[in-house]
């Protein structure tokens, strides 16, 4: 491998001829051999590019950066945005908490990348930009990185997580309508209980979806907010006057997301709650979506010695060695995407509560973990929506065996009989093996029209929906 | 101890002849010894106060319940919520997952007490009224307890929590004016860095405390959404037509709180996400008052070998081996509140997210949790505003020596002779350990008169307050 | 109520006249008004105890403390370690975090209860012994609370935990001999598999249980090391020569346990890793049980629709709404106890890493968090065993129904036929609703005669126990 | 790009002409598009190369496997433990929970390289090895996945993790002779205590590393214990007599680990408890390890505004604003690897929790959490060795100058003037601004040559290393 001579602060570097970036990420990738190279996530990268474009532009627009510099940075940043300089960020999350390196990799790159396009060689001397004086000008990493964690997830959030989780409420919306009028037996502590509808079931994931959307849209009001103007340590020094709510205003523009400059600089630098409370958010999705994949997978278990109420696609052969196995492995994808979440979120936590005066030193792990969280929920939802919610159709062979065979219709004779005597009917049911009806003429406490009228499973479901 | 015999659908129990609380808590008492007796939470059972009484209310009010009946219900209610039957409740957490047998509980001491009230005696054969068929009537223990819980954690929140938390953020804010023109030393990654004022400091705290206080105020609005008129399966199944609305308009007046009835009772009764998402909000609340927690531990440290840029109230002696010492002790009971608030979200997570079918049997240790952490973070703030956070001073001589010795007023320097040259500045000053100007002026790049011009401490803290 | 005067080294200070607490412990019932009082442990006030007294035997012995002064405070020890003076410990958890006012707690009560023993009255200016200067004798919070965490972690785990899940250890594998040869379905992926005894499902809880006791065993070693002896930053500052040594000595004497002095005390004090793992342990434990109880609960699901191939016993009436209904309830608070475990965990990670320099300050946090799991746990375990899995019995009509019926019978023909040809006979089985042998024979691939003597249920179930 | 025709049970599909896998793993790559491609451990895929290999030496010394395709299976193991067919191993962690797709890959790649090794070509129709029937016999996928799972966390944390912790933990021992006559201020509360020497400072980390590896290794235990043999549910089910035995042995030789057969395969599928048991171990060592790197940030803060009692080397340029700034960024990184650590924990324990009778599968979420912290915790400390922790120097003038101002040295006058006195001394020189020595004398309760005898702070470090 051939190798040019760059320099920072500190010295002379090695730096593979071909690359963009310069010193400061070569001694990080040096620095930092810790977990598989290049794993800042690449939603970062990304939204380093809108930032450098957005803060090029601002500075020209007030006047301390000349409109040619602006120019070549935006130029190199639309390469970024674009992914076509993904290679050239190869630093890992396991760096500098403050995030700074990966700043320096951004300013680096396109410092260099920009003095190609203009002409220039990476091996020149003298190059078109200064790193930090041209391309990190009114900045800091202490208000950029979190700035690009900002736009990375809000941006992920909107375009993957909340479009997935709408896809899944809306595919079990369409299994309520159709499900609304099949009754089955209810179960409560996985025991048998008074029945419902299925589509009433499905209602409740299709609520709780709704609500975990709400959650997270309440949480990404404050990710909005944005650090950048805060510079070193939240005063803004060395920014020119309006710079904060200008360089908002461009990246809002620039990703037509509604971005604004953070109320208080010194807490977007040293707290990162917003992150905490998106990671909170999803986390209490994940709670949700536990729930739900857990009883998809219930209910259609079997398919002859379990509850196989409702029936999912077959996707695969299920099993290595048992033959014509199909198992439920959508609901355990998500399922298991759900815990990574949760953990995620307690990761998320330590960081979050670990920052310590004028700055929060926990940024890419905090980046990484919620990144993580917005992707593999919006995925997990998409593929569990296609390969499975989709096709789910109800058993309904199995829904009446179930519901006919249920003691708990009992629960219809309370205000005829009283809680007691319901209570009788049920226990001489069981202990003898008898349906309900029997048990209850047995027990001289109603008739068989009696029971008729008033036990009628379907009465039984009630008005909501 | 003297006993009377009391019965339920399972047959003959013994219990204390003067205790209001009958066969099924009984039972509940003898089949759950784990950990300490009574540790069902308070604020639960005077929830259930409100509850039982609101329904008895709406039960007549629908023309299912006698008025002489509900008025006996409710005088009894009255005393629950009062908390003069505190004692009639000795149940644990750790029961039927439902809550069940709390909602017996209440069931039975609301019929025996009324039956007190109402002339009888404890150890009549036949009582005025039914446990069941009339103080749970058009309820289930499944729609009940979390009503229960939301009721109850609502009203600890708006009553402990949020005041505690409005208390600090003010006292705070108060400091924030306070300390508005002193500039101190800032410090990223516990570094020096560049100087903002003691108040900037401070405020970031208020912002962390104002926007956690928003956060759990986003969360309440689903719990003020109740499950009552969902009874067993979330049906509704023997209740009254209009119940549900009726019975949550009664317990928002009783309350003077604004609660609703649930939009889905399936996803009342199935699921704790509104829980999960309050405990997440009082999580990321602990994480903010962590920050700010540590700073003041850490700024306050000394008296001579530490930070010691303001000084705490001395509130008790500090060591019981090191004479005169003394210690933050208000931010670590506040921090270990934190801590706690941390782990019990993971427990409410793991509660929350094992709903089967048609009911989370994870409620007691939901409801447990929540109130918990709402309960100490309340109380917590509560103290450290009053014994740490009211008395806080600046120690100015300390912030002056710092503020002076920093190295990285270097950076005002940055417009006026590039990054680079500034760090030649800081290096020399650093390895000669010389002051800034000395160092500058002998590498020549500025004079003693520019230097005083461009580094001024009380120019470097911007507008931002 | 009425009060006398004491004094610490910041003053004086109104105590209720019949306490036997002093200053410094009245002191932080007022300044920490946060959650319930007294919720200090009783297992640290017991362990206080052993520890007071086994300092002032080891002082006496090494010729620092006369014998009468021991031999007062071993006296007023004694009472304490028997419970007699609980209501003496006021003080709650959230507190300094080093404990230190539960240690002066206990040389306050110890110092004024041996001058009462001795004669003396509360109100006496003058007392026999000094709380610092003698009961604290050798010590400091420091090393006395870490002391007392851990004296109080291993009694608990070794009296409770442990004996709790032997006990149910124990009760389950009698089940496995008892249902060795109850040949059953198996279920993977919550799906219908190959066959297996019930006995050898239940071998695998009692393997778990065997591994979780191991484990919590293996973490005792450490902590059975006391930090006693290291006093104020680990040093041994003021101790006398072989102190450590000799007063662990006395408190393995004392509480019959093998306790040892730590082999370096700055760990000791600066780190609870020892708690840390414990708690580890604990939390791994919980997450075995809690698949145990889950599975209970499951197999026992029913009456009617569900799995039912176990029957648990009716310890209560599981419903207020649903006569005759009976739950899993004691799987349901042990899983809940389980949860709880979880979430405990996570705080003492969040409390045990947060050490600084030479002291841990998280410790009444940590503390609470392992004794509340090693309790519940204990506890749940007893009452799982005796309310539930003692009266375990096999559903054997239902076992047969599910086996006869199962899919996964076709395993068995593998090594005849071929994976590919068992899943073309399982998979028409399924869709024509038929028998395996049945759609065996009309594929061809075999006669009736060989399907009975290759698949037999009771042959596929090996000769692991 | 050109496709070739596989197929399954379940019928045809397009494979990518030059890839070895087969229709089971394309499959699941179009059912599970979450997160990015390829996901699934390396690790995981390499410990499938021994097992596979391990399986075919037994079943060809049991006689159920032609020695031809038992040598053709390991020649494509050899290749795949080298690393060689990484990119044919495309699945995600987020597939079937039990892991069977991977375990198909597997299969495929084996049974595909195998032919052409053998000189055929992956578009025959007939090839040599058929991929259930002989690359997967006796097996499945239910007991190879977690077999894999415990030879990649074994492999990886004595490869790795251990060595890791060894090498930061021989070098901090260094540190310890080094600095072993350093006598430094004590710091408790983060507040001046009495002295300590910086040697027996990092004593204290070198303890908390020793034990932290004790502890990974008293879980390696179980993790050593192998499901291979269980087949489907745990029975061995068409494995030959003894395999079990045998198949661990052969991974015992091939891998030189001390790998056994599991005691209990019920278990060994059901349960994850030794993987639990394993990540809990690594969280313990991350709650050490951020007590250490917090410690080294501490101490080395500065450089003029902090306690800057150690220096630590300089890696790279600190600040992308403030020039010369140098920043502790290796322990930043390894303090962000434990946040990471503690949330993994969560997600495992979740995942370890949630098995349902035969089978956990949450098999693939918990490898991939275990590795990725076995993997982060060997990688950082290396890293923090290497880049930090060997460069420590103890800056001697800001410890002499701590050392003497700190009021705590008033400590050693206790067993001469007694508690409360040595509390007056503290206070009059605090609250005066004097030294100890003066208000002492001031106070007469010494003399200046007493002083001098009394208070020596090489004398109150005691005998502790």
């Amino acid at each position: 491998m051939s190798f040019r001579i760059e320099h920072d602060t500190m010295g002379e570097v090695q730096v593979p001829a071909d690359k963009y970036w310069g010193a400061q990420t070569e001694r990080s990738r040096n620095n930092f051999k810790i977990g598989p190279e290049g794993s800042m996530p690449k939603e970062i990268i990304h939204a380093f590019g809108y930032l450098k474009k957005a803060a090029a532009l601002a500075n020209t627009e007030l006047g301390v950066l000349s409109a040619e510099k602006a120019d070549l940075i935006a130029k190199a940043c639309d390469e970024i945005i674009a992914g076509q300089l993904d290679d050239q960020f190869p630093l890992v999350i396991w760096q500098t908490g403050s995030g700074t390196q990966s700043n320096m990799n951004g300013n680096e790159v396109i410092a260099n990348r920009a003095h190609v396009i203009n002409g220039g060689a990476l091996a020149d001397d003298k190059k078109v930009l200064h790193p930090n004086d041209d391309v990190n000008k009114s900045q800091s990493s202490n208000d950029t990185y979190p700035t690009a964690m900002h736009i990375a997830a809000y941006k992920l959030t909107v375009e993957n997580t909340i479009p997935g989780l709408e896809k899944l409420r809306n595919t079990l919306a369409k299994k309520v309508e159709e499900f609304s009028s099949i009754v089955k037996t209810g179960r409560t502590h996985f025991m048998d209980a008074t029945p419902l509808t299925l589509g009433q079931e499905f209602s409740g994931y299709v609520q709780q979806i709704d609500n975990s959307i709400r959650a997270i849209k309440n949480a990404l009001v404050m990710v909005a907010e944005l650090a950048l103007g805060g510079t070193a340590v939240g005063t803004g020094l060395n920014t020119p006057k309006g710079y904060d709510v200008l360089v908002a205003k461009k990246i809002a523009d620039l990703t037509g997301l509604p971005f604004v400059t953070a109320p208080n600089k010194f807490e977007a630098l040293a707290a990162h709650d917003a992150m905490v409370e998106l990671s909170g958010a999803l986390k209490r999705t994940a709670v949700a979506l536990m729930k739900v994949a857990n009883d998809v997978r219930m209910l259609s278990s079997g398919p002859r010695c379990g509850i196989g109420e409702i029936v999912i696609p077959d996707n695969e052969p299920g099993s290595s060695i048992m033959p014509g196995k199909v198992n439920p492995t959508q609901p355990e994808a998500l399922t298991m995407v759900c815990a990574q979440v949760i953990g995620n979120d307690v990761a998320v936590s330590v960081g979050g509560m670990s920052g310590h005066f004028e700055l929060n030193v926990f940024k890419p792990l905090i980046a990484a973990n919620v990144l993580q969280s917005a992707r593999l929920i919006g995925d997990a939802c998409v593929s569990f929506t296609d390969k499975c919610a989709e096709g789910i159709t109800a058993n309904l062979p199995e829904i009446e065996k179930h519901l006919q065979n249920s003691l708990m219709l009992v629960t219809a004779l309370n205000p005829h009989v009283g809680y007691e005597n319901a209570a009788k009917i049920a226990k001489k049911a069981h202990k003898e093996n008898k349906t309900l009806k029997a048990a209850a003429v047995e027990l001289g406490l109603l008739t068989n029209e009696q029971f008729d009228e008033w036990v009628r499973p379907e009465d039984m479901v009630g008005s909501f929906k």
